[in-house]
Protein backbone atom coordinates (compact mmCIF):
# COMPACT_ATOMS: atom_id res chain seq x y z
CA UNK A 1 0.00 0.00 0.00
CA UNK A 2 2.44 2.61 1.43
CA UNK A 3 5.10 1.24 -1.19
CA UNK A 4 2.94 0.66 -3.91
CA UNK A 5 2.64 -3.10 -3.86
CA UNK A 6 -0.66 -3.98 -5.38
CA UNK A 7 -3.03 -6.43 -3.18
CA UNK A 8 -6.82 -8.20 -2.76
CA UNK A 9 -7.37 -7.89 0.84
CA UNK A 10 -9.18 -10.82 1.88
CA UNK A 11 -10.36 -10.61 6.07
CA UNK A 12 -10.70 -14.21 7.77
CA UNK A 13 -12.56 -13.72 11.06
CA UNK A 14 -11.00 -15.69 13.58
CA UNK A 15 -13.81 -14.86 15.97
CA UNK A 16 -15.98 -16.84 13.50
CA UNK A 17 -13.15 -19.70 13.16
CA UNK A 18 -12.90 -18.67 9.21
CA UNK A 19 -9.51 -19.98 9.62
CA UNK A 20 -10.29 -23.47 9.78
CA UNK A 21 -12.71 -23.52 6.79
CA UNK A 22 -11.86 -25.97 3.68
CA UNK A 23 -10.90 -22.98 1.84
CA UNK A 24 -8.66 -21.50 4.02
CA UNK A 25 -6.85 -24.82 4.72
CA UNK A 26 -6.14 -25.45 1.24
CA UNK A 27 -4.30 -22.30 1.64
CA UNK A 28 -2.87 -22.40 4.78
CA UNK A 29 -2.61 -26.08 6.15
CA UNK A 30 -2.12 -24.86 9.80
CA UNK A 31 -4.85 -22.61 9.80
CA UNK A 32 -3.15 -19.78 10.99
CA UNK A 33 -2.80 -15.57 9.44
CA UNK A 34 -1.64 -14.07 8.16
CA UNK A 35 -1.06 -15.57 4.48
CA UNK A 36 -0.09 -14.30 1.23
CA UNK A 37 -1.29 -15.63 -2.36
CA UNK A 38 1.16 -14.55 -4.98
CA UNK A 39 1.13 -16.17 -8.28
CA UNK A 40 1.10 -19.87 -7.60
CA UNK A 41 3.50 -19.23 -4.24
CA UNK A 42 2.04 -18.96 -0.72
CA UNK A 43 3.53 -17.40 2.33
CA UNK A 44 2.86 -17.48 5.79
CA UNK A 45 4.29 -15.79 8.79
CA UNK A 46 4.25 -12.06 9.30
CA UNK A 47 8.19 -11.53 9.50
CA UNK A 48 8.67 -13.46 7.00
CA UNK A 49 6.20 -12.05 4.15
CA UNK A 50 7.16 -8.49 4.85
CA UNK A 51 11.21 -9.73 4.25
CA UNK A 52 9.68 -11.03 0.91
CA UNK A 53 7.54 -8.19 -0.12
CA UNK A 54 10.98 -6.09 0.77
CA UNK A 55 12.77 -7.92 -1.44
CA UNK A 56 10.63 -8.74 -4.16
CA UNK A 57 9.79 -4.87 -5.32
CA UNK A 58 12.44 -2.47 -5.58
CA UNK A 59 9.94 0.29 -4.96
CA UNK A 60 10.12 -0.64 -1.26
CA UNK A 61 12.67 1.90 0.11
CA UNK A 62 15.81 0.32 1.79
CA UNK A 63 14.94 1.38 5.36
CA UNK A 64 12.56 -1.07 5.44
CA UNK A 65 15.05 -3.80 5.56
CA UNK A 66 18.17 -2.54 5.13
CA UNK A 67 21.01 -4.51 3.64
CA UNK A 68 23.90 -4.09 5.07
CA UNK A 69 24.87 -6.86 7.31
CA UNK A 70 25.11 -6.05 10.92
CA UNK A 71 22.12 -3.68 10.57
CA UNK A 72 20.07 -6.35 8.88
CA UNK A 73 21.25 -8.96 11.94
CA UNK A 74 19.75 -6.48 14.45
CA UNK A 75 16.56 -6.10 12.52
CA UNK A 76 16.49 -10.15 12.22
CA UNK A 77 17.61 -10.17 16.63
CA UNK A 78 14.71 -8.28 17.15
CA UNK A 79 12.15 -9.94 15.15
CA UNK A 80 13.25 -13.00 16.60
CA UNK A 81 13.01 -11.44 20.21
CA UNK A 82 9.79 -10.53 19.33
CA UNK A 83 8.34 -14.14 19.14
CA UNK A 84 9.04 -15.39 22.80
CA UNK A 85 8.74 -12.32 24.54
CA UNK A 86 6.37 -9.36 23.48
CA UNK A 87 3.90 -11.22 21.20
CA UNK A 88 3.99 -14.44 24.07
CA UNK A 89 3.36 -11.32 26.47
CA UNK A 90 0.31 -9.49 24.49
CA UNK A 91 -1.37 -12.09 22.80
CA UNK A 92 -1.40 -14.06 26.38
CA UNK A 93 -3.21 -10.96 28.47
CA UNK A 94 -5.87 -9.87 25.16
CA UNK A 95 -6.93 -13.96 25.55
CA UNK A 96 -7.05 -13.50 28.99
CA UNK A 97 -8.47 -10.49 29.74
CA UNK A 98 -10.69 -10.11 26.64
CA UNK A 99 -11.01 -13.16 24.66
CA UNK A 100 -12.03 -16.38 27.08
CA UNK A 101 -14.31 -13.65 29.13
CA UNK A 102 -16.26 -13.05 25.60
CA UNK A 103 -16.23 -16.83 24.86
CA UNK A 104 -17.43 -17.87 28.19
CA UNK A 105 -14.26 -19.88 29.06
CA UNK A 106 -13.53 -19.97 32.44
CA UNK A 107 -10.69 -17.28 33.71
CA UNK A 108 -7.58 -18.65 34.47
CA UNK A 109 -5.81 -16.37 37.54
CA UNK A 110 -2.28 -17.87 37.06
CA UNK A 111 -2.28 -17.67 33.46
CA UNK A 112 -3.01 -14.37 33.41
CA UNK A 113 -0.53 -13.42 35.69
CA UNK A 114 2.18 -15.04 34.12
CA UNK A 115 1.47 -13.97 30.73
CA UNK A 116 0.99 -9.94 32.39
CA UNK A 117 4.51 -10.57 33.81
CA UNK A 118 5.88 -11.45 30.49
CA UNK A 119 4.44 -8.09 28.92
CA UNK A 120 5.73 -6.21 31.58
CA UNK A 121 9.25 -7.51 30.94
CA UNK A 122 9.03 -7.41 27.54
CA UNK A 123 7.72 -3.38 27.71
CA UNK A 124 10.88 -2.68 29.54
CA UNK A 125 13.22 -4.40 27.25
CA UNK A 126 12.04 -2.21 24.54
CA UNK A 127 12.22 0.79 26.65
CA UNK A 128 15.23 0.39 27.86
CA UNK A 129 17.34 -1.58 25.31
CA UNK A 130 15.91 -1.86 21.72
CA UNK A 131 14.22 1.77 21.84
CA UNK A 132 17.65 3.16 23.53
CA UNK A 133 20.06 4.22 20.46
CA UNK A 134 16.87 5.87 18.40
CA UNK A 135 13.29 7.39 17.38
CA UNK A 136 13.12 3.76 16.06
CA UNK A 137 14.11 0.45 17.13
CA UNK A 138 17.78 -1.01 17.02
CA UNK A 139 19.02 2.75 16.73
CA UNK A 140 17.78 3.53 13.50
CA UNK A 141 16.70 7.07 12.25
CA UNK A 142 14.07 5.56 10.10
CA UNK A 143 11.15 2.81 10.56
CA UNK A 144 12.33 -0.81 9.26
CA UNK A 145 10.08 -3.84 8.92
CA UNK A 146 10.63 -4.30 12.62
CA UNK A 147 8.59 -1.37 13.41
CA UNK A 148 5.54 -2.14 11.69
CA UNK A 149 5.65 -5.74 13.02
CA UNK A 150 6.34 -4.70 16.84
CA UNK A 151 4.08 -1.56 17.44
CA UNK A 152 0.88 -3.60 15.48
CA UNK A 153 1.78 -5.87 18.71
CA UNK A 154 1.36 -2.44 21.28
CA UNK A 155 -2.10 -1.15 19.00
CA UNK A 156 -3.59 -4.72 19.67
CA UNK A 157 -3.23 -4.00 23.40
CA UNK A 158 -6.02 -1.31 22.45
CA UNK A 159 -8.60 -4.03 22.43
CA UNK A 160 -7.61 -4.13 26.50
CA UNK A 161 -10.22 -1.91 28.90
CA UNK A 162 -8.58 1.21 29.15
CA UNK A 163 -7.94 1.10 32.56
CA UNK A 164 -5.57 -2.17 32.10
CA UNK A 165 -4.18 -0.86 29.03
CA UNK A 166 -3.13 2.65 30.68
CA UNK A 167 -1.84 0.39 33.67
CA UNK A 168 0.24 -1.67 31.41
CA UNK A 169 1.55 0.87 29.30
CA UNK A 170 1.96 4.16 30.90
CA UNK A 171 5.44 3.28 32.37
CA UNK A 172 6.50 2.95 29.48
CA UNK A 173 7.37 6.75 28.18
CA UNK A 174 9.78 5.37 25.27
CA UNK A 175 7.28 3.09 23.78
CA UNK A 176 4.22 5.26 23.63
CA UNK A 177 6.74 7.83 21.68
CA UNK A 178 8.02 5.09 19.18
CA UNK A 179 4.26 4.23 18.79
CA UNK A 180 3.36 8.01 17.64
CA UNK A 181 7.11 8.12 15.65
CA UNK A 182 5.89 4.84 13.49
CA UNK A 183 2.35 6.39 13.51
CA UNK A 184 3.88 9.97 11.78
CA UNK A 185 5.85 7.91 9.70
CA UNK A 186 3.11 5.69 8.26
CA UNK A 187 0.32 8.50 8.12
CA UNK A 188 -2.54 7.79 6.87
CA UNK A 189 -2.26 4.38 6.40
CA UNK A 190 -1.86 4.11 9.80
CA UNK A 191 -4.67 4.82 10.69
CA UNK A 192 -6.52 2.99 8.04
CA UNK A 193 -5.02 -0.21 8.66
CA UNK A 194 -5.99 0.40 12.79
CA UNK A 195 -9.87 1.23 11.59
CA UNK A 196 -11.00 -2.00 12.32
CA UNK A 197 -8.85 -2.63 15.50
CA UNK A 198 -10.90 0.67 16.79
CA UNK A 199 -14.40 -0.57 15.61
CA UNK A 200 -13.31 -4.21 16.97
CA UNK A 201 -12.41 -2.06 20.48
CA UNK A 202 -15.75 -0.52 20.24
CA UNK A 203 -17.39 -3.84 19.94
CA UNK A 204 -15.18 -6.16 22.61
CA UNK A 205 -16.22 -3.44 25.46
CA UNK A 206 -19.67 -3.31 25.15
CA UNK A 207 -20.01 -6.55 25.04
CA UNK A 208 -17.70 -7.01 28.22
CA UNK A 209 -19.68 -4.26 29.73
CA UNK A 210 -22.96 -6.04 28.70
CA UNK A 211 -21.48 -9.44 29.75
CA UNK A 212 -20.66 -7.91 33.95
CA UNK A 213 -23.45 -6.40 33.96
CA UNK A 214 -25.76 -10.27 33.99
CA UNK A 215 -22.87 -11.25 36.11
CA UNK A 216 -23.77 -8.33 38.61
CA UNK B 1 33.19 -25.23 12.49
CA UNK B 2 32.06 -27.34 9.78
CA UNK B 3 32.32 -24.43 7.42
CA UNK B 4 36.11 -23.24 8.33
CA UNK B 5 34.42 -20.57 10.69
CA UNK B 6 36.89 -20.11 13.70
CA UNK B 7 35.32 -19.12 17.09
CA UNK B 8 36.01 -19.77 20.86
CA UNK B 9 33.40 -21.90 22.65
CA UNK B 10 31.66 -20.30 26.34
CA UNK B 11 29.33 -22.28 27.91
CA UNK B 12 26.73 -20.34 29.98
CA UNK B 13 25.17 -22.72 32.61
CA UNK B 14 21.45 -21.46 32.83
CA UNK B 15 21.32 -24.24 35.60
CA UNK B 16 23.98 -21.80 38.01
CA UNK B 17 21.96 -19.10 36.61
CA UNK B 18 25.47 -17.87 34.89
CA UNK B 19 23.28 -16.16 32.27
CA UNK B 20 22.15 -13.80 35.05
CA UNK B 21 26.34 -12.31 36.49
CA UNK B 22 26.95 -9.31 35.63
CA UNK B 23 29.61 -10.45 33.35
CA UNK B 24 27.27 -12.10 31.03
CA UNK B 25 24.52 -9.11 30.88
CA UNK B 26 27.31 -6.70 30.05
CA UNK B 27 27.20 -8.67 26.94
CA UNK B 28 23.59 -9.57 27.05
CA UNK B 29 21.13 -7.71 28.89
CA UNK B 30 18.53 -10.10 28.73
CA UNK B 31 20.28 -12.72 30.19
CA UNK B 32 19.43 -14.90 27.13
CA UNK B 33 21.31 -18.16 25.23
CA UNK B 34 23.19 -17.99 22.60
CA UNK B 35 24.89 -14.92 22.44
CA UNK B 36 27.74 -14.45 19.74
CA UNK B 37 30.78 -11.70 20.02
CA UNK B 38 32.49 -10.62 16.61
CA UNK B 39 35.07 -7.90 17.03
CA UNK B 40 32.76 -5.12 18.91
CA UNK B 41 29.33 -6.51 17.18
CA UNK B 42 27.04 -8.77 19.61
CA UNK B 43 24.61 -10.82 18.34
CA UNK B 44 21.59 -12.85 19.74
CA UNK B 45 19.08 -15.21 18.85
CA UNK B 46 20.15 -18.69 17.29
CA UNK B 47 18.13 -18.05 13.98
CA UNK B 48 19.96 -14.71 13.76
CA UNK B 49 23.07 -15.81 14.58
CA UNK B 50 23.35 -18.23 11.87
CA UNK B 51 22.02 -16.12 9.32
CA UNK B 52 24.49 -13.97 9.71
CA UNK B 53 27.48 -16.15 9.63
CA UNK B 54 25.84 -17.39 6.66
CA UNK B 55 26.10 -14.02 5.27
CA UNK B 56 29.43 -13.38 6.58
CA UNK B 57 31.39 -15.69 5.47
CA UNK B 58 31.90 -16.81 1.84
CA UNK B 59 33.26 -20.05 2.84
CA UNK B 60 29.62 -21.16 4.09
CA UNK B 61 27.99 -23.18 0.98
CA UNK B 62 24.80 -21.82 -0.16
CA UNK B 63 22.24 -24.12 0.71
CA UNK B 64 22.62 -23.47 4.52
CA UNK B 65 21.07 -20.03 3.53
CA UNK B 66 19.64 -20.06 -0.06
CA UNK B 67 19.81 -16.72 -1.94
CA UNK B 68 17.16 -17.43 -4.65
CA UNK B 69 13.92 -15.52 -3.09
CA UNK B 70 11.30 -18.32 -2.99
CA UNK B 71 13.65 -20.45 -1.23
CA UNK B 72 15.02 -17.88 1.61
CA UNK B 73 11.25 -16.58 2.13
CA UNK B 74 10.72 -20.40 2.78
CA UNK B 75 13.25 -21.12 5.07
CA UNK B 76 12.12 -17.67 7.36
CA UNK B 77 8.95 -19.02 7.45
CA UNK B 78 9.74 -21.99 8.94
CA UNK B 79 11.71 -20.35 11.19
CA UNK B 80 9.67 -18.09 12.29
CA UNK B 81 7.30 -21.08 12.87
CA UNK B 82 9.63 -22.54 14.91
CA UNK B 83 9.41 -19.98 17.89
CA UNK B 84 5.45 -20.46 18.51
CA UNK B 85 5.02 -24.02 17.87
CA UNK B 86 8.02 -26.71 17.96
CA UNK B 87 10.08 -24.80 20.18
CA UNK B 88 7.63 -23.20 22.75
CA UNK B 89 6.29 -27.39 23.13
CA UNK B 90 9.61 -28.39 23.38
CA UNK B 91 10.67 -25.70 26.14
CA UNK B 92 7.67 -26.11 27.79
CA UNK B 93 7.33 -30.55 27.80
CA UNK B 94 11.21 -30.30 28.87
CA UNK B 95 10.26 -27.39 31.70
CA UNK B 96 7.99 -29.50 33.33
CA UNK B 97 8.79 -32.83 32.79
CA UNK B 98 12.37 -32.45 34.01
CA UNK B 99 13.74 -29.05 35.11
CA UNK B 100 10.96 -28.36 37.51
CA UNK B 101 10.99 -31.35 39.20
CA UNK B 102 15.12 -31.51 39.37
CA UNK B 103 14.76 -28.08 40.88
CA UNK B 104 11.88 -29.02 43.65
CA UNK B 105 8.80 -26.70 41.27
CA UNK B 106 6.18 -28.04 42.04
CA UNK B 107 4.45 -29.38 38.70
CA UNK B 108 1.35 -27.66 37.30
CA UNK B 109 -0.40 -30.69 34.92
CA UNK B 110 -2.65 -28.19 33.40
CA UNK B 111 0.77 -26.47 31.68
CA UNK B 112 2.34 -29.74 31.33
CA UNK B 113 -0.59 -31.17 29.22
CA UNK B 114 -0.86 -27.61 27.15
CA UNK B 115 2.67 -28.20 26.49
CA UNK B 116 2.66 -31.64 25.73
CA UNK B 117 -0.69 -30.68 23.34
CA UNK B 118 1.45 -27.92 21.29
CA UNK B 119 4.41 -29.78 21.22
CA UNK B 120 2.09 -32.94 19.19
CA UNK B 121 0.48 -30.21 17.16
CA UNK B 122 3.91 -28.95 16.25
CA UNK B 123 5.55 -32.43 15.07
CA UNK B 124 2.52 -33.59 13.38
CA UNK B 125 2.65 -30.04 10.92
CA UNK B 126 6.46 -31.33 10.76
CA UNK B 127 5.35 -34.81 9.34
CA UNK B 128 2.67 -33.62 7.09
CA UNK B 129 3.60 -30.28 6.43
CA UNK B 130 7.69 -28.86 6.55
CA UNK B 131 9.10 -32.59 5.52
CA UNK B 132 6.40 -33.30 3.19
CA UNK B 133 8.60 -32.68 0.03
CA UNK B 134 12.10 -34.19 0.39
CA UNK B 135 14.40 -34.88 3.34
CA UNK B 136 15.18 -31.87 4.81
CA UNK B 137 12.57 -29.41 5.29
CA UNK B 138 10.27 -26.83 2.82
CA UNK B 139 11.45 -29.67 0.31
CA UNK B 140 15.45 -29.52 -0.03
CA UNK B 141 17.62 -32.37 -0.83
CA UNK B 142 20.57 -30.62 1.54
CA UNK B 143 19.83 -29.31 4.57
CA UNK B 144 19.40 -25.42 5.43
CA UNK B 145 20.15 -23.41 8.99
CA UNK B 146 16.38 -24.52 9.56
CA UNK B 147 17.18 -28.23 9.63
CA UNK B 148 20.37 -27.41 12.37
CA UNK B 149 17.78 -25.07 14.24
CA UNK B 150 14.60 -27.29 14.37
CA UNK B 151 17.00 -30.51 14.82
CA UNK B 152 18.42 -29.36 17.43
CA UNK B 153 14.99 -28.61 19.19
CA UNK B 154 13.79 -32.18 18.89
CA UNK B 155 17.03 -33.42 19.79
CA UNK B 156 17.01 -31.36 23.38
CA UNK B 157 13.53 -34.29 23.84
CA UNK B 158 16.56 -36.73 24.57
CA UNK B 159 16.44 -35.17 28.17
CA UNK B 160 13.42 -36.28 28.87
CA UNK B 161 12.66 -39.43 30.58
CA UNK B 162 13.26 -43.11 27.90
CA UNK B 163 9.24 -43.57 27.98
CA UNK B 164 8.07 -40.48 27.22
CA UNK B 165 10.65 -39.35 24.47
CA UNK B 166 9.48 -42.69 22.70
CA UNK B 167 6.08 -41.78 23.40
CA UNK B 168 5.75 -38.75 22.24
CA UNK B 169 8.04 -39.14 19.28
CA UNK B 170 7.77 -42.65 17.87
CA UNK B 171 4.30 -42.00 15.92
CA UNK B 172 6.55 -39.24 13.93
CA UNK B 173 8.72 -41.25 11.64
CA UNK B 174 9.37 -38.72 8.86
CA UNK B 175 10.57 -36.35 11.64
CA UNK B 176 12.52 -39.31 12.81
CA UNK B 177 14.26 -40.02 9.78
CA UNK B 178 15.02 -36.06 9.36
CA UNK B 179 16.85 -36.15 12.59
CA UNK B 180 18.79 -39.10 10.96
CA UNK B 181 19.62 -37.21 7.65
CA UNK B 182 20.82 -33.87 9.59
CA UNK B 183 23.13 -36.03 11.42
CA UNK B 184 24.72 -37.86 8.58
CA UNK B 185 24.84 -34.61 6.74
CA UNK B 186 26.79 -33.36 9.54
CA UNK B 187 28.83 -36.33 11.20
CA UNK B 188 31.27 -35.86 12.99
CA UNK B 189 29.82 -32.10 14.30
CA UNK B 190 26.17 -33.80 15.10
CA UNK B 191 27.85 -36.15 17.65
CA UNK B 192 30.54 -33.56 18.98
CA UNK B 193 27.60 -30.77 19.92
CA UNK B 194 25.26 -33.26 21.28
CA UNK B 195 28.28 -34.62 23.43
CA UNK B 196 27.12 -32.37 26.50
CA UNK B 197 23.05 -33.16 25.75
CA UNK B 198 24.38 -36.67 26.21
CA UNK B 199 25.82 -36.31 29.26
CA UNK B 200 23.52 -34.07 30.76
CA UNK B 201 20.88 -36.64 29.88
CA UNK B 202 22.59 -39.37 32.07
CA UNK B 203 23.11 -37.03 34.98
CA UNK B 204 19.46 -35.89 34.93
CA UNK B 205 18.03 -39.41 35.08
CA UNK B 206 20.11 -40.17 37.80
CA UNK B 207 19.11 -37.27 39.91
CA UNK B 208 15.51 -37.82 38.69
CA UNK B 209 15.75 -41.72 39.58
CA UNK B 210 17.08 -40.57 43.24
CA UNK B 211 14.57 -37.86 43.64
CA UNK B 212 11.46 -40.61 42.81
CA UNK B 213 13.08 -43.20 45.42
CA UNK B 214 13.00 -40.45 48.23
CA UNK B 215 9.51 -39.96 47.20
CA UNK B 216 8.29 -43.35 47.55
Amino acid sequence: MMNGIDFEEITIDIFKNQQHTPEYKAINPMSQVPTIVDGDFTLFESHTILIYLSCKYPGVASHWYPSYLIVRAKVHSVLDWHHANLRRGSVGVIMNSVIYPLKGIPSNPKANEEAEKTLEKALTVLETFWLKDGPFLVGRSQPSITDLNLVSEVMALEILSEELHDRILSPYKKVLQWVENTKSATTPHFEEIHGVLFKTKKEFRAQLALKSGKNE
